[in-house]
């Protein structure tokens, strides 16, 4: 078989490990935590659906790809929960060793494509990695809503916290950011987040 | 609150029920049931890993949307199962009046984007839809060539049935084809599949 081809059916096997991967996040009916690969599917949805608040400069199919991709490297680095301070001091160390295991199975020029997708995304600077950013953290803070503040609570999270994490929103995809200040306010008044 | 972001919130929030519709085919690691969330990001991974073997009128973007959205009616209307011949009798008439039902949740224009993406999906018969339901049934076929045949073993299929149901594979995609050739060949050998 032809050496691009087997590397590739080899790639697409390997990551089906993503629906193994859970996020502290639930389903928005509560019956189980949601995987990587449903949060990523999920994602990419939110890209389409809200293409018509992003800035002009913004390639919705190219994030659609990036919300594709942008979790493939916890598939041998785990999910970093987005308040583990502990567990963010070496993340970034474990995903790059995780993305240089992971897309070396695949052809070179491919590789450097995905990779190169997904360090954009992690450096936040373009408007296609702000945007996707932006949704990246959107997503579970509507989880967040739909469950009681589920994984706030949990982890005791201050509404300083959600504000420094979903600033993002505020600059990338400005419409949707009342609503993000409604779905805080109205958390710390039913008690899911800490007041401050 | 703008009434387009409101009904678009509340699609978002609708098709989390994406993740709670499961297939028939096992994760690979065969721990459990993979969702309609999960199998439409592996999809739609597939669809831009496998993009140099399309045919040259093929748009990967449109085709990753196509995944994206190609399940969404399953919300309403359930999956139905490659060989279920019986649920197949009513499919079309099912999953009508649930895309009626789902799309109307979004805007207008959105709405049609949607649904003729669905349609388009459907009816197999642009380079991007032969594209699409090539891989949408390469997916199973690979999945079920990594758990012994899970599900072509559970409900009795035939050689001949996979061969009617994966030739589109051979048009569509014909770099694909001598790999589909050999995994019904192997999973008639080991006894998962019904030899003729």
């Amino acid at each position: 078989m032809d050496e691009n081809l087997k590397k590739q059916l080899d790639f697409i096997i390997e990551i089906d490990k993503m629906k193994n991967i859970h996020r502290l996040s639930l389903l928005m009916d509560k019956s189980r935590r949601e995987t990587d690969a449903e949060h990523s599917w999920h994602f990419a949805m939110a890209a389409m659906l809200f293409a018509d608040y992003a800035d002009e400069r913004v390639d919705i199919d190219r994030v659609i790809r990036m919300a594709l991709v942008h979790d493939l490297v916890e598939i041998y680095a785990g999910d970093t929960p987005a308040y583990d301070v502990r567990g963010y001091q070496d993340k970034a160390e474990r995903e790059t060793a995780s993305a240089d295991k992971l897309f070396a199975l695949l052809p070179g020029g491919q590789a450097e494509e995905l990779y190169a997708l997904w360090r954009e995304f992690e450096a936040m600077e373009t408007p296609d990695a702000q945007y996707a950013a932006a949704l990246d953290r959107f997503m579970p803070l509507l989880g967040n809503y739909m469950t009681d503040g589920h994984t706030w609570a949990e982890n005791h999270v201050r509404e300083s916290q959600i504000y420094a994490r979903m600033g993002i929103i505020e600059t990338a995809i400005p419409k949707l950011w009342p609503y993000v200040q409604k779905v805080i306010s109205d958390s710390v008044e039913r008690g899911h987040v800490i007041r401050g």
